[in-house]
């Protein structure tokens, strides 16, 4: 099946992450299925050619995209299946399958975990949907979505322990805006790519107290060292923590006043509740679920991985403690 | 002497890292000697209590500080000297010397190679001046000295060969604001806080260039690779490369606007030549000498190691090529 040059792709989700993935793999493949809930978004596509709410500057030839908001229609005409829907509805998504997924080669965009699971969206495959881990991949930055909409120069990591099919992936993606790399560490960069999350709540709670820039890039500098302790925990094998897929993911996030997550962290630093944060912001930073999920992980092992910065967050997102007192005594943690 | 509680500190250099240092000391010591060769900033130190060109935000209790313009009588009336002038200016001001370094312990702050010998600081001291490697000590960040200025929790690395003189200076700096990491690793210390200038300088050329975050984030990725082979090449030792003295002191320069070696670079990628962005700064950015320095040191090591951002911003600030192709041909070599 990997050989044939007219091989299918379904992409799953209509935010962002999404439409740029689409954007993607309209640059090499002639059709992309795209399954999303919102109707009204579907028929704005098919009559103006941009998604009306994300990345709305990209125009889209229509006759490449076969757009329904039936998930079951994707995913029936798909080989290969891109999974960019937020880790907080995906369980519910998944619900509403009737095709089988046995078959097909399941690549995760979603940087979070299955609240419903508190799996990775690669191990909740495999263990709720037995899709084997060789037809399982990771699609990961560092890489803002609006910057694939203004086609800069970005580059992706594609994870699969079967390197046939991350390179198949590879391929479609690439660009002249977009170079590809493949990876064997589907756990890790996935984990990488949760925990970032953390850490950018982490930089908006530092930077809404007032730390500045030198405190800033400590925090980074510890992070990126915590990170490595944590995935080593969860999943030890060789790899290299400063690579793109990993540092350069955690910076991009941890340094963009865009992440989401470094504003909700933000706003609570400045005074916000958490539940004030989210109602303001319309939407859960999906660093909230992590930091939960990486919490109960990290504590399940018995040989305790030292997580200070994970465990001030969640501190102050789920035990209601005071932020400035919680990041005062992180401060002695660090150096 | 180490034991005794009244140790003199000199502070060498009238620029803003030199005024933040002192600021630090006054918080411990009861006398700082402050050398600066500008006669009207001491002056105006003396009368108004504060530096009118650097952090002049900061209000010095003059009654602590002795300052002079005389590099020998600070240097007579101290154990301990701290030098943080530029790099380009240190061998002329150090040709001023008629007193002996012999029996001072001496802390370098400068981020750089002194251009006549190619020596880090530390090295020129010691091949120079016959100071013992035991006696030298390094300074570094990740730390802006406006931060300083505004008593922004900051942390400093001080290393020294020997930890009980590293010990007793980080006594000195350390306060509320300020906490200090000690570290025996001199030699890469310092090439990490000269080579983070020339990856400054890169950051600037991508964003003159229009290359965006995601970009950056895949630089920086680079960069703390690449730093971490220059420095095994150069004093192989172990070192966590992901320390806050090298990948913290990395990226608070690279993500930041306020660099000089950044807007140094930022100027070049969008179009002025070397020369007139130096004659529109009005001064020399440390990372353009660092530049040369790193180039020549990697390049006469037989294995040598790979250094594609170095040799980039080499091609562009010494051999005259065309930024945007460098950097074109530089993004298919980092991953």
């Amino acid at each position: 099946m990997l050989m044939k040059n007219d091989i299918n792709f379904a992409v799953l989700g209509g935010g962002s992450w999404a439409t740029a993935i689409v954007k993607m793999l309209t640059e090499n493949a002639d059709i992309v299925q795209w399954y999303m809930r919102n109707t009204d978004a579907i028929d704005h596509i098919k009559n103006h050619r941009h998604n009306p709410k994300y990345l709305s500057s990209v125009e889209f030839k229509t006759e490449q995209l076969k757009l329904t908001d039936d998930i079951n229609t994707a995913i029936s005409n798909a080989d290969v299946l891109i999974f960019a829907i937020p880790s907080a509805f995906l369980n519910s998504e998944l619900k509403q399958l009737t095709v089988s997924l046995k078959d097909k080669i399941i690549f995760s965009a979603i940087k979070g975990i299955v609240p419903e699971s508190g799996l990775i969206v690669g191990e909740h495959f495999n263990e709720h949907y037995q899709v084997p881990f060789e037809n399982i991949g990771v699609i990961t930055g560092p890489c803002h979505a609006e910057e694939v909409a203004l086609e800069r120069l970005s580059y992706l990591t594609i994870a699969c322990a079967d390197t046939e099919k991350a390179e198949l992936v590879a391929k479609h993606l690439s660009s002249d805006y977009i170079k590809t790399k493949i990876s064997d560490d589907i756990i890790g960069t996935e984990y990488a790519a949760m925990l970032k999350n953390i850490y950018a709540i982490a930089a908006g709670i530092a930077h809404g107290l007032g730390y500045g820039d030198n405190f800033q890039s400590v925090l980074m500098s510890n992070a990126i060292r915590e990170m490595k302790r944590f995935i080593k925990q969860v999943h030890k094998m060789k790899r290299n923590i400063n690579n793109s897929a990993y540092l350069g993911d955690l910076l991009v996030t941890g340094y963009s006043i865009f992440s989401r997550n470094r504003m909700f962290g933000n706003m609570i630093g400045k005074g916000y509740t958490v539940k004030s944060a989210m109602m303001e912001m319309k939407m859960v930073a999906e660093g909230y679920y992590a930091t939960k999920s990486a919490y109960l992980i990290i504590t399940k092992h018995k040989k305790e991985s030292k997580t200070p910065i994970l465990n001030a967050v969640y501190d102050v997102l789920y035990e209601d403690k005071n932020p400035k007192r919680v990041f005062k005594e992180l401060t002695d943690k660090l150096d």
